[in-house]
């Protein structure tokens, strides 16, 4: 666990969970809990409990489930399925300590909590961010003429910012075609062309490299902060063309306008740092990864995304999804991860005691705060009408 | 050394060395012996000794040659000389502590021990890795015309893998072309085209992106699993190209047939743990590093490897090559390296002891075992007749 | 601090800086402090103090001045202008230990310590290192006729390199192309018709890939080392292009003549230790780097960069620019991180006493020195004649 005033100090402290998605509702049977504990599949014979993330699922998370540490998947998922969704995901959701989340809303809605929910089961706030991805396929699925798709869209986004308690928007172009693009934006006759190859299709999953790239300009205009998926994920990625510094040019083309949120970032956590490093608008998290990898590894992965981060330039996000463990694991492992290698720098006096206390904050809550202007720390746990999310 | 129930564990557990190769059996001068030593070449004014494995050489191979820890080059040079080749290699074969070899055959096999041989000095069983590249350069040297080169190329390497003793195949397409290619099957008319180039030439070393295409899905038509060499190599690796995640598109369209095994990997290690995590077929081990590495860095370069990989997923091979030092060099600093790693979560109470030991039993050999249908551990070190191979 | 006989003896040591720049002559400001501080800018908000560069230099350069460890950044600022440039530059030099600097002369001169000023505040040593893009940009500006132009150059950069004291080129041609260039040497009607576009646009910035590989290919002909930028720089660099390994083929075709020099590296230090393994004429350092990740993270980046490195292959640089800050906490991140790791091997029993201080001297100064053919250590700190330098 390690112990020391930083470790202290990051337990007692209430995170801004900068990205993260709902939490299933319904009762999960072993195959559907296996399906989410993996950023793979779950395959006969290989339990996804065996893996690094299901060592720390046993250690960490089977205590709040009442039994003891290390319990057997078998024992975890029976008393699992004894509580219920409903309390399970309230004891998690309550461990997490977090006061804040800003949860994206734009994968697989439909089963998941909405952002009130997932803030009233925590006893914390929640604000949105919008997945533009969805926004543009909604867009081509409500029907639209190819020459009016760039203008249509950018209502569209347009009007799901404006929605309260909106704070940021994000997109998951790692997915959909990687990073290496033309930085430049997309002329008209360039869009609606691609619009109408893409219309012609049927629309559906948004990939084309020049609508990817007009999706990427059009938050520029937008004006708020842009998350962006980079590094792991599952099998759709293609693990070479997410390195976050493929975004060079685009960053120097759009230095000045949005701040630039790099999401998870691993293998590439150093890739990021020093974009984060040398571009005024770029920030970056490691969430993902720090629940896949678990506490034991938190901390190393951690040392190399600060390498040369400013300071003020590290967020937390879980990013976690579907299964509530994981706000409570990411949590966990950021907070012990980030103490571990605070307070060995104080121990060894690299590091003032006040100054790793005041990186702690600031990376757990107080960056996210400053960039999303959202209000101070709430030190109520369960505000009444703080809740600025609406839906 | 490092101490606890782990590494006992892992010092008794009897190795699955999933890819190496034959040693050399004729007696070594300096310049040989050197030679060997290094995946560069032994340079004038600069001894390969002055390396992380030429210390980790004299740290752990002297005292088996009954020499002081960190004896001198010199006198180890001297001290292997005076035993001889026979006998060094006994010492070492046997130190390893090697069950079971899974022996690639295809590289310079003149002057090496058959797979036969390699076992019967250890104490273990030998099974046998084609390299399809040396197969497929038999094909053009026997003659062939180009548009029967694809059919007559399959035959032959189903022939070889139909071989008593077999259990995979192997491909360095690494070496030949990396791994940027496009993942499709060729057409038999692209292979025929492509083949007349290659026997115009006179046949010879194949690297040919049509051919190499070709080669890897003719592996998918054997059924068997394909070692991949990947990352850490010699000179003539282009390094940026061997990236395993390069082979993202190709591990989509050959989905649900043969197992991949990602060998070697450094310094991609993290980049072949993602793909462990998300694809089925996907196995990795981190062998030729090991040793290179040595025991003082063998722990970190495994903990990267095994940040997000399946527990059911990691294997172990120590790619020696030549010299015998190099199989009881990677059997020691897997040993202790995933040993350190293993014991300090149990320590930190991160994992559960049988967990530990678990993981430790299956990436030792139980992994292997499972994957190539090998037979259970066999407790006999000299069994009179389980070596399956025969040539 | 870390204790033991290798700490000592690195602590003692008077290195070899073998890639720097001078230092800043005038007093500094708050912005013109802070905007040398980092490879960003100083952003409005965001104090390059809160860094892990910034931390460094409050814990390490602040009893320098008389300051307590960790002082505010408006106590150093103040009490850095109290005591002026001179006796501040004066100060941190001294404490750098540096018996001999080889000093990039090629890049804002003008600002800057020359080489003889830098080593005599020092009480060093200097040599000079000619950056072959300003020589390059000179021939442009001084006016030539496209077709005299790769001769011209020539004769330039021949001319430099024979003024004495100096002892090797550079080139950047990683700020201007990166490395993912043709290998071979181009012809001469290709570079007359790149030299016509480029002097057609007034010279300035080169930055075109004919003349970049046609400079990388005079500094075969000149003979002398050269050292390349790779890795980590500011915000020009485009990271994923100048991972030194795609310079793997243009490596094998000069193969046999100059020595080269990767510099800084991070984050591809172990694509550059492979580099450093397989071919006799690489040499890596992880200079700019030490001190921008302090001495918490050097020895974590040493121990990857040294993974597999040859022992002779590992050299020092501070590559400190403009603040005398980075000469002392280059050198202090080396001898620590550096003695960090051997002690760490000393006391494990995986390297013997007399090795560590074989290769920390060998890291320290001997291989630059035999590199450069440099004379050997002196003793005497403030040498009245052994400035080969002149200007």
């Amino acid at each position: 666990m390690g112990a020391g005033p930083v470790h202290e100090a990051l337990a007692a402290l209430r995170l801004v969970d900068h990205h993260c998605h709902g939490v299933v509702t319904a009762d999960l049977d072993r195959a559907g809990f296996e399906s989410l504990l993996t950023e793979g599949e779950a395959w006969p014979g290989i339990s996804p409990f065996d893996s690094p993330v299901g060592v720390a699922v046993r250690r960490h998370c089977a205590p709040l489930l009442d039994l003891p540490r290390h319990a057997p998947a078998e024992d975890y998922l029976a008393r699992r399925a004894e509580l219920g969704a409903r309390e399970v995901n309230r004891r998690f959701l309550a461990a997490a300590g977090t006061e804040v989340f800003c949860v994206d809303t734009g994968f697989t809605p439909d089963r998941l909590t909405a952002p009130r929910e997932l803030a009233k089961a925590a006893g914390g706030r929640a604000y949105e961010v919008v997945r533009l991805e969805a926004v543009a396929e909604a867009v081509a699925a409500g029907g639209v003429e190819p020459d009016a798709y760039a203008e249509t869209f950018r209502a569209a986004a347009l009007e799901a910012v404006r929605r309260p308690g909106v704070v940021a928007v994000k997109s998951v172009a790692a997915y959909r075609t990687g990073f290496d693009l033309d930085p430049a934006r997309p002329s008209d006759t360039d869009v609606t062309e691609a619009a109408r190859r893409w219309l012609a299709e049927g629309g559906g999953r948004l990939a084309d490299p020049v609508l990817v790239r007009q999706l990427l300009w059009t938050a520029v205009d937008l004006g708020l902060p842009l998350q962006l998926h980079t590094g792991f994920g599952d099998a759709d990625i293609r693990l070479h063309r997410v390195d976050p510094t493929h975004l060079t040019d685009w960053l120097h083309l759009t230095a000045g306008t949005i701040p630039v949120l790099l999401l998870h970032c691993w293998p590439y956590q150093r890739q990021a740092a020093y974009l984060s490093a040398v571009f005024e608008q770029v920030y970056l998290d490691v969430g993902l990864t720090l629940h896949h990898v678990g506490p034991a590894r938190a901390g190393a992965v951690l040392a190399e995304a600060t390498e040369i981060t400013p300071f003020r330039k590290l967020l937390y996000s879980s990013d976690a999804y579907g299964v509530a463990e994981f706000y409570h694991l990411g949590a966990l492992a950021f907070r012990q991860g980030l103490a571990g290698l605070l307070q060995e720098r104080v121990d060894a006096d690299e590091l003032s005691l006040p100054d790793a206390l005041r990186i702690a904050a600031w990376a757990g809550g107080d960056n996210a705060r400053r960039l999303y202007g959202l209000p101070p720390t709430d030190t109520d746990p369960h505000p009444p009408s703080t809740d600025r999310h609406s839906d």
